[in-house]
């Protein structure tokens, strides 16, 4: 097991990374007194999957399970004034518990309705996926989304824990596991080499194989208790000296401008989160390395282990102007002008302004749009 | 003029109180850097009244005014979703920066808006009612009501300036200047005993006569100034001690109690809230005395400045019971124990656990109560 302290003055809080851990939530809970009475947010399958596990811990708690439809076309608003309905209902109180139990989607709404519920009370991130145990339940990111943009709406508001169970990882589909690698080899570049070697040296477990045999699963866990610790360690640092997004947390969207514009353009659908930033990612290190930022060996490095990962790294049947113009909204946008994370080397990045949208433009040709 | 800060560490604001200062807003915006597009969030008549002279001053931005319907009914989440939906049409950005022009619900709802839009974008209040400008605008409550409940939908969210115009003041109807009055009583009782005196002294003048004629009218705006920058001071201080209400806030919570339940009970119609919260506080002071904490020549001081302010202080034609009962689900019931902010002089109060009902409906009952 892993704790890795996330540092904001009072806002402090741990991440838990281990092995079968979910029954033991409700000791943790009772001993740092952070609710009288619980209220687990969940879908349908992961409540199927892991619900009972966790509630298991629970028996001293008044205990309710509020399930949403899954997807993220269920992060709205009025979503989220369903489950304020519900909380009313049950009379939740500034004593009571959120738990958020699933992947991001349940992580950023249960997060969100948390922040908001009587201007805010506890909740716990239990994420059950590997891009949520990696990247979004860490930080305090929460929202929901608005018709015309991703995550319009919501608050930084910090959970009083994140607790991983790598034993959730088995059950993923590959493809889910995948996206989460992305954000995985994204803290690679933008802050570690010695972990991005270590990827490149592992990228053969990295795939849901591992969990079939129980020969393979006891070192297919050990190598993820790896991965997700680490990826914790480097987000909750980055998140440590920027909360609230206004300078160095940036480096995180290293390949997401590029990623969210693809993303929005194929509405969501050709490509889900992970398999965006992939390739956000490749376009992002080929614009550095047409800027002479970085070697063209680097990316090739960049390009090679995610597509040992099984990610796409190249753009096809899209149209260049859509996807700068799908930039240009994009709300990294400050002051008009176009400012990229761009790596230097691995485990080395910058924040760069005015980036033309020509170089943009060729790289987008050469991966491949049209 | 005066200012008062709110010291908040790196949330720390200025609460400016001075009259006719509404034109040079925009310079103050400009030469802090907080936002280079300005959203006005008001509503009719405030906009009618107002807007054009805060528009004066703002020449120089890029400035939408988005008007609400008016009123209590409309601080809810389907217009916050309609607000939502304005700023993305007119592509409001990280750096927009939106105004409260107007009383608390305007206030309120703007500033959860701003608080939520994009997690988070600068705010400033500019509090147009008395109400508004010695309470609501001050200390960071932001929010929406629920079908069930007052402000149960909210975040704590502080503003980048507060900025206070006396002159609004003298366009308020008579009542809605009592309704502020009774929270200016409240500051004296919890905090201040010269603040209460003063009061006392000048309770002659605090009526809209006062504005009627130019005569009487700097002599008044001098008084307001008094009343509006020691509020704001008392306030400011019992924030900055206890942004999140989880300790000595409370003690801003006197009569509150009391009166959310009879606001509540008669459906938000029979009394407004500072009615409300004036014969909360009586009812409180007078459990205070019931348990021993005050004299009764001090109740009697209390009754008398707010019957001279020609705020009630008596409670007819309510049932008991209804009361008790809709206080047991307000939102300050901590653990299922009933606590109260008890006055034990003029300018000191405390936090009372454990209230027996009996003592509450004693009181209830010598006050009219059935």
């Amino acid at each position: 097991m892993a704790k890795i302290k996330v540092e904001l003055k009072e806002r402090s809080y741990e991440i838990v990374v281990g092995t079968d851990i979910l029954s033991n939530l409700g000791k943790i809970i009772k001993e740092a007194g952070w609710g009288s009475e619980i209220f687990i947010i969940t879908d349908q399958l992961v409540n199927e999957l892991f619900g009972d596990k966790l509630r298991q811990g629970l028996i001293s708690f008044s205990c309710q399970t509020l399930e949403i439809p899954r997807g993220e076309r269920q992060k709205n608003l009025k979503i989220a004034a369903k489950l304020y309905d519900e909380l009313v209902d049950h009379a939740a109180h500034r004593d009571s518990l959120i738990l958020a139990l699933g992947g991001g989607v349940i992580g950023d709404l249960a997060g969100f309705v948390a922040a908001t519920y009587m201007r805010g009370i506890n909740y716990i991130q239990v994420p059950t996926t590997l891009l949520a145990q990696v990247d979004a339940a860490i930080g305090g990111k929460t929202g929901v989304n608005h018709p015309n943009g991703k995550n319009l709406i919501g608050a930084f508001y910090q959970p009083k824990l994140v607790y991983s169970d790598l034993q959730c990882l088995s059950s993923l589909p590959a493809r889910e596991l995948r996206t989460g690698l992305a954000e995985v080899v994204k803290y690679g570049i933008i802050e570690d080499a010695d972990f991005f070697q270590f990827l490149e040296t592992n990228a053969h477990h990295l795939n849901t194989k591992a969990f079939e045999s129980p020969d393979t699963l006891r070192a297919a866990l050990k190598v993820w208790q790896t991965i997700v610790a680490e990826s914790a360690k480097i987000k909750a640092t980055v998140v440590s000296h920027d909360e609230m997004e206004t300078g160095r947390r940036m480096i995180l969207n290293f390949g997401h401008t590029i990623g969210h514009a693809l993303e929005s353009l194929t509405h969501y659908k050709a490509y889900n989160h992970g398999e965006a930033v992939a390739i956000g990612m490749v376009a992002t290190a080929k614009i550095a390395q047409e800027i002479n930022l970085l070697a063209a060996p680097v990316v090739e490095r960049i390009r090679s282990l995610l597509t040992r990962l099984e990610l796409p790294v190249k753009l096809e049947g899209i149209n260049i102007d859509k996807v700068i113009s799908a930039m240009g909204i994009d709300k990294k946008v400050k002051g008009g002008k176009l400012r990229l994370a761009l790596p230097e080397a691995i485990g080395n990045i910058r924040i760069v302004d005015d980036i033309p949208a020509k170089t943009i433009s060729r790289v987008l040709q050469e991966m491949g749009c049209q």
